[in-house]
């Protein structure tokens, strides 16, 4: 199954957090999962804040590619098109809040989990959820603006 | 001039954002300039989001730490006493938020600059301005919470 990323377009895909040609980035991937959006990352032993535990920064960093992603995503979906067709969608952070509800173990996989509060056609709002091994760590909140489809392009 | 993150007890510096012993990390250094903090990093060619553009995880990365470095830097001042003095004061953080307000060009240095909003004994909130080139591109907000004494030793 591909994921999100997957079908971002080759010149926007150099993403730290989530372009597939990023070979120093994090190279995320966002899948559906029902209504929900799932991205999993397992951290390295670097990524660390106090000892033994997740960098927030990493956290923030997850929340906001899972929202871009998500918002692409639910965009294809809401508007009945296989992701990946024309005109291609592709979103930027215009905001993103991250509350830390406790601190995120440090060694297991990471899920993030999404879900769309809003849907506009230049405006998505994804609420997430952070979870290790099945805990709930920290809440998101990521206001995707989408992109002009000429950007890729005017850079 | 030593910074406030250089104050930091050795077991609560391995922080990927700020830690002084984490060599994969971004070491970030905090100084006071006046009634502002200011922190400032290059980012490497691969913290790109869009090409040309600093990854906006990056940008939530550093104003997270340096939200952290400046909550106790401001303990610290507002209590008369000199950094590094016992009681050794940290923060976490409990919420971060980031506001883009236009891309961030990638290759100059970037200069975070942060206020003290409020101040009680347990909690500190810094308003961050990101700057590149004199041009403000992002806001950022960190509400940080004060570690426990012992918490370093407890883990």
């Amino acid at each position: 199954m591909k994921a999100i990323q997957d079908y971002y377009p080759e010149e926007l895909s150099h993403c730290y957090g989530c372009g597939s040609q990023n070979e120093h980035g994090h190279q995320i991937k966002t899948y559906w999962d029902g209504d929900e959006t799932v991205t999993r990352f397992t951290p390295e032993p670097y990524h660390t804040a106090v000892p033994g535990f997740v960098y927030g920064g990493l956290i923030a960093s997850l929340i906001d590619c899972h929202g871009t992603g998500s918002a692409a995503a639910a965009t294809y979906r809401a508007e009945g098109r296989e992701p990946g067709t024309e005109p291609l969608v592709r979103f930027v952070t215009g905001s993103l809040k991250v509350t830390y509800l406790k601190p995120t173990k440090l060694g297991p996989e990471i899920e993030i989990r999404g879900r769309v509060r809003e849907l506009k056609e230049r405006k998505v709002v994804i609420d997430s959820r952070v979870l290790v091994d099945g805990v709930e760590t920290a809440l998101g909140e990521v206001v995707a603006i989408r992109m002009p489809a000429d950007f890729g392009k005017a850079v």
